[in-house]
């Protein structure tokens, strides 16, 4: 079988089936191989069936890291790729592995922005319990993310900060791919994680990438040391193409901070950005900037962090949030009143079934509550309330108390305040004895150690 | 992934995704999530490129004799069955996994026809370096193999044997997937190719089945060990499967017999069923019919031995073969007479470089030039000459001399002869030391030890 699949590569003209043969015996697929497939499969050249068999033999065999560089290339290679370089030197992307309450996006990209380095981001939409940046910077009325390359560049130049949808014509071979992948069960691969992830990056013009890969019950990765073999994979391919890449692994066992919705998560990061909001959320914000602006090379550590922390306290950042938001359509005064944007008019307190501290916060089941009162999507398309998520007022180490809250639930209606209550105590496991908050940063991995 | 899967069996609607992600785990897919993956398949329901990631996902992983015996009834009950047990109590058929030269099934047979076991064959069409018996048996001017289940029945009950083209309507679960693992890489699997056999001879109505595993160089499976593997789970499924199942191991480093094409391997059966033949034909038909015949509880092995030889010797199992060619359509005197069918109209010697012994004959390669010749079908529906072939004069462990020829070219054209001859000779190795013939049968599995 291998030597059919070798044979091949001998002056034979390609075939998918050699491929997958080759593949599935263990073999490597060279990177003009890897590109025929990739290209010809977007084409539709080559049919589904032979690619979902190829990515279930990936599965089963893995690829090096320089596979993975090839697959990353070839299908940031697929579509429109984005030139920024006459732009700025340097443009940093910031990209989460997808987390529960994860808006660290809206304070890093204005945070990075504010010390120096241009920041053009392309994203995409989240789906299931993770939400998605474009839906959060939707809560702003008025607000657009789609826009054409030729805006995106000019915004990149006027403002230094752009946070755009992904066009449809960049890396159009991930998007079939991963669509692909979803409905084959050949998601939970690293290699085909970390290239999907990359080839948009390398595609958007991305030069500076800043990746936060999550870890525990609430996201892809599960251990520590499975996240950190991803961040190094990011890595090692963004080395490979020339992009100084940096990664933290932050644990996703706990939603990060408090809110978890979409207004309201943009109200705690717009809290953040004025020097307040959740400890664990300011402190990530501060070491993902730090470690982007330091592999920019615009200052050492402690300096970025210093510069950092003053952006946030003097709210600085905020006002080049508040000009990406005006730029894109959005009022300016929403940033610096972000209480006045449209709340949920149900908020359902839930109280604790005793004293004690808590222990544990399923992240993945408060997402799915989130998305079951109307935050989040189920299927790509569907419709979201961008007013409506949970507030958790006590997080893991927490003292409560049988009559004091620990959460609270923005709805549309007292219905689905009332549905979800019952169901929200559940995620939570309380203890008698103290707990210790859990670490927030596990490892760091990249040009900054 | 694991947990998905398990939950969609537990009250949740079944989905192909959550299967695939089960078996990619290393799991079981129970019987009714298998029936109904294969009948959604066969249904159109179910795409392709769900059933190709679940069958690399099987190779993966692989399946166990349970899950191989459910996924063959659920093949062998995905289309029309044919229920033969009002004609005879015990109907058998016999398989070969695919040998280059093979013939056996012409000399097996009517053997087991003459000795009281009734025949009912469904045959598929050769494909690839190896011959399939259809394409040999039209050789005879005017015999059809394509006919209705009630026309196969018919002739079973008048003379007792029939070799008819697989319908279309049987298992045709197995049709399109055998079509999909082809183009997939996904063949090489034990479990598939297991349940690819025989869920064709339980939905034909075969009660004894007898199976001829081609071990070596020119068949499928290439170790002795691999191939006892493959004919012990084809026994235990037709075990579970209430069929009295025997298999064989044979070596196919070699071909089988002197001749290699349609017409002139239909000239070797006859001689055979006449008492002569090649001693390694004539051994493996006998072998094979005692093992039949056992299984059926007709005789003991002695017994079914001496009387297989016997109706060799006599020419009666001839007559079974005369009675088929009669009955389909044939004419009986080319039984008779062979040497009177349509025969190539060049033959071109071959001759050894050197004087020696010869060592080793490249099966496949010699199945191939067959092929070229024009004796087989690289494609589905590509057209076969019958009179073409190869003709081995000599043997493994057969000595040669430089004047004398070792093989035969039967060609169409002179041309084709010549293109052929210097790959012929190339078949062949040869040593100066004595070599011994290999044996021939290396394993017996099933009832019969």
């Amino acid at each position: 079988m291998s030597e059919t699949g070798r044979a091949s590569f001998r002056g034979r003209p390609l075939r998918a089936v050699d491929l997958i043969a080759q593949k599935a015996a263990g073999g490597r697929i060279p990177a003009d191989a890897l590109r025929w497939l990739v290209d010809g499969y977007t084409a539709g050249v080559i049919p589904d069936y032979q690619m979902s068999a190829f990515l279930m033999a990936v599965c089963w065999r893995g690829m090096t890291d320089e596979e993975t560089t090839d697959l990353t290339l070839a299908m940031a290679e697929s579509g429109v790729q984005l030139d920024v370089s006459d732009i700025a030197p340097l443009v940093a992307d910031k990209h989460s592995t997808g987390g529960v309450g994860d808006k660290t996006t809206l304070v890093v990209a204005p945070l990075v922005a504010q010390l120096g380095l241009p920041v053009g981001k392309m994203s995409g939409r989240g789906l299931g319990h993770t939400g998605g940046t474009l839906d959060k910077l939707e809560s702003f009325p008025g607000l657009r993310v789609e826009m054409s390359s030729a805006q995106f560049r000019d915004q990149l130049r006027r403002i230094g900060i752009v946070i755009a949808g992904q066009s449809a014509d960049l890396a159009p071979a991930d998007g079939k791919i991963y669509a692909l992948r979803d409905a084959t069960a050949t998601v939970e691969n690293l290699s085909l994680i970390a290239s999907s992830v990359m080839a948009k990056k390398i595609a958007a013009g991305a030069t500076v990438i800043g990746l936060d890969v999550k870890c525990g019950h609430g996201a892809f990765m599960k251990t520590p040391a499975e996240a950190a073999r991803l961040a190094d994979l990011m890595i090692a391919i963004g080395d490979k193409l020339g992009r100084r890449t940096v990664a933290i692994v932050s644990a996703m066992d706990q939603p990060l901070g408090e809110a978890v919705g979409n207004v309201i998560e943009v109200e705690e990061a717009i809290a953040t950005l004025r020097g307040g909001g959740p400890a664990d959320l300011r402190v990530l914000a501060i070491e993902l900037t730090t470690d982007l602006v330091v592999a920019a090379g615009l200052y050492d550590a402690e300096t970025a962090r210093r510069r950092a922390e003053a952006a946030l306290d003097s709210g600085a950042a905020l006002e080049k949030l508040a000009d990406l938001v005006e730029v894109q359509g959005g009022r300016r005064e929403d940033v610096a009143h972000p209480e006045r944007l449209p709340h949920a008019p149900v908020e359902l307190a839930v109280f604790p079934p005793r004293d004690g501290v808590v222990a544990a916060i399923d992240a993945k089941q408060v997402g799915l509550l989130t998305m079951q009162l109307g935050a989040g999507r189920a299927q790509k398309g569907d419709p979201i309330d961008h007013r409506v998520g949970i507030r958790l007022l006590r997080k893991i180490g927490d003292p409560v108390r049988r009559g004091e809250p620990v959460a609270l639930v923005a709805a549309a209606t007292e219905q689905d305040a009332e549905a979800v209550a019952p169901a929200l105590i559940a995620c939570y496991r309380f203890s008698d004895s103290p707990v210790a908050p859990p670490p927030l940063i596990l490892s760091r991995h990249g040009t900054v150690k």
